[in-house]
């Protein structure tokens, strides 16, 4: 069996993403800063693309830039952000301990530069409490980020409540939506959001391409300069084809997002109910208020790389924790956010589904996970010592 | 007849290209940072490309850096050598002032930084003199930027020579080689140049993919912050398809860029000659140093715009100026650096050509581009002057 169950690290495109970027390619290759029809061409296409994403999330077609993906997206809302706080002599921002690295890195940059940072409790259950939120809002608080959905543990922020808050005080409220675009509905408006960012490969389009929704009237600063594409908010050629991939793709996620969303839920509460039954095994994160596809585990004396190399080996795509910080030596910053201890975050095991997971597979990969975390245990020097009493079990 | 004579804007992709980005859409979607056998596969498809990429310009693998394209790498080369810079107190930075927007516009950013700019000559011909750089080098010079051959005008600089001078005074080198990849023979160790960047779109690649070229030992400054992809110089999630597109739309271009070279200049000759015989009109920049497909004319008593728009009407996809800028009303700067009146420059026409262009397109665009010159002169206010006497003929 070959199960592809990484749809948070990346997706496979949708054929009709695909066949979106390939007429692209092949008619309409111009330049949309062409004047001649060549150039319009694309020019229409993009702008078609625009308009059908910014339907898709109650937005206007001027309140969207594309960029490169979600990175870009999340570096240039947070330093546009910061740039109109200075010049309003505000320069506090609040956001969590779990937010993607594209977010924090950016915070710890913005602190260098002078601006001081409250990082949210995200509590066991990896949910913002919207009292402490309001609790930590100061006079010069100029910016809340906070991540639609966490893309290791899945957990769903209550983004309306947190969104009309930040309105009530008139603060920005951006909001780190990569993991949720496509898969949760998503309404600026309704849900009082300022900054959005997006990336088109998890939602079954192309890579290398997403977007910043900026609500009217937030002063974007560019992050790359040069022409005047974008409105003179993003320089640089714009990618068609991929733009109009990820409006394809986007439809089709709208379109199937409820039918998908409910048969997903099923077979992620089918998985959460087989891995519970290993011994020493814990879900992260809320069990409900959670993406509808996201297991994120953690098996105590298990170390989770060697579990997700055995896997492979078995024919499970599967994660430890994030991609992007895949290899990397630390544990998890998301799982000790939620006050897992290191060496429980070490063995740490996330399962993404997507359109193509069926039963079978969950069947096959609780069946596996189980062995290979006894296999695990049974030559792990931590699990020895919880076995003989020389160490507490935590989970 | 339906002509494509705007190569330097865009170009269509090659089947290669094409076939190498679609069979990774298809067989390698993983994400290159994941561990199991669908992330490892991407990622190897990933650093082939990279080794094909860095091999054609003589560079190692690890000196290359994948960007969104060619303004995001002059952003981040420019950025990056003035953080360098700053360090060592040197805040000089000389370019020149018919670099692309890309470079002009992070200049006056690096200027509203502390940073002093000096700008070289680039004389009627569009050609930089070596003497004149080496004389503007000053002990706190960090950085020279000159772009190898220009968007607008085609003019090819002596890059080995302006790199030889920059690596003797112990100054970064950076050149914007957009124009110049795949069309012209690149090797960086041997033209002395520390920063190069490029982008897919210019040779027949895949849109929103380029590359940064940094030497060994030249650090760069991430512009977007995030996880440790591209060994922790640019995050977010790395466009494999599109990378591995680029790879294979440089090796044709590389494969085929001596035959496709000649070939062109015996065209491009052609379409000067026959633009020469049309009155008051004046070929911009160095007829021998030039990109092989570049033609760029200025036709007195001619608005480009309306010129390319007639054009467009019999067929032919031609420029005013650089794609970028199109649309806007001052005159390209370009051409105002190398001399050209405001009144000239507006009345400018750039035909690059591809390795489609045939003779029979450009006898057709020399027809073409004389009728529609007579035509719109017919009309014009500032011809009738011209021809009666009241002002007096520059061309």
């Amino acid at each position: 069996m070959k199960i592809y169950a990484d749809n948070a690290a990346t997706t496979p495109m949708h054929p009709a993403a695909m066949k979106a970027m390939l007429r692209c390619m092949e008619e309409c290759y111009g330049n949309p800063s062409s004047l001649h029809t060549t150039g319009q061409r694309a020019k229409e296409t993009l702008e078609t693309a625009r308009e059908e994403i910014a339907e898709a999330l109650n937005a206007a077609p001027r309140e969207l830039i594309f960029t490169s993906g979600g990175s870009e997206a999340d570096n240039q809302a947070l330093r546009s952000a910061a740039a109109l706080g200075r010049k309003q002599g505000k320069t506090h921002i609040i956001s969590t301990a779990f937010e993607h690295h594209a977010v924090l890195h950016t915070l710890e940059r913005l602190e260098r530069e002078g601006f001081s940072v409250t990082l949210l409790d995200v509590h066991a259950d990896g949910l913002v409490r919207p009292a402490e939120l309001e609790a930590a809002i100061r006079p010069d608080t100029c910016l809340v980020s906070v991540m639609y959905a966490n893309n290791e543990i899945g957990t769903v922020q209550p983004i309306r409540e947190l969104g009309a808050i930040c309105r009530a005080h008139g603060v920005l409220f951006h909001t780190d939506a990569v993991q949720a675009v496509g898969q949760l509905p998503i309404d600026v408006q309704a849900q009082h959001i300022d900054l959005l960012s997006a990336s088109a490969h998890k939602f079954h389009g192309p890579k290398g391409i997403g977007f910043l929704y900026a609500r009217r009237g937030v002063p974007l600063t560019p992050l790359i300069e040069g022409g005047a594409q974008e409105r003179g908010k993003r320089a640089g050629t714009e990618n068609v084809p991929a733009v109009a991939g990820m409006a394809a793709a986007l439809k089709e996620a709208v379109a199937g997002m409820e039918e998908n969303a409910a048969r997903l839920r099923v077979l992620r509460d089918r998985l959460i109910e087989g891995l519970n039954t290993i011994p020493h095994a814990a879900l992260n994160g809320d069990p409900i208020r959670r993406l509808p596809g996201n297991v994120s585990f953690c098996f105590e004396g298990v170390e989770g790389e060697a579990l997700l190399l055995l896997l492979d080996d078995r024919g499970v795509a599967a994660s430890s924790g994030s991609a992007c910080t895949s290899g990397a030596l630390d544990p998890s910053h998301v799982l000790l956010a939620i006050g897992r201890s290191h060496d429980v975050a070490h063995g740490s095991l996330r399962l993404s589904l997507g359109p193509d997971t069926t039963e079978a597979e969950i069947d096959y990969i609780v069946e596996n996970v189980r062995d290979v975390v006894a296999h695990l245990r049974g030559f792990s020097p931590v699990w020895r010592d919880l076995t003989e009493g020389k160490a507490a079990f935590i989970l």
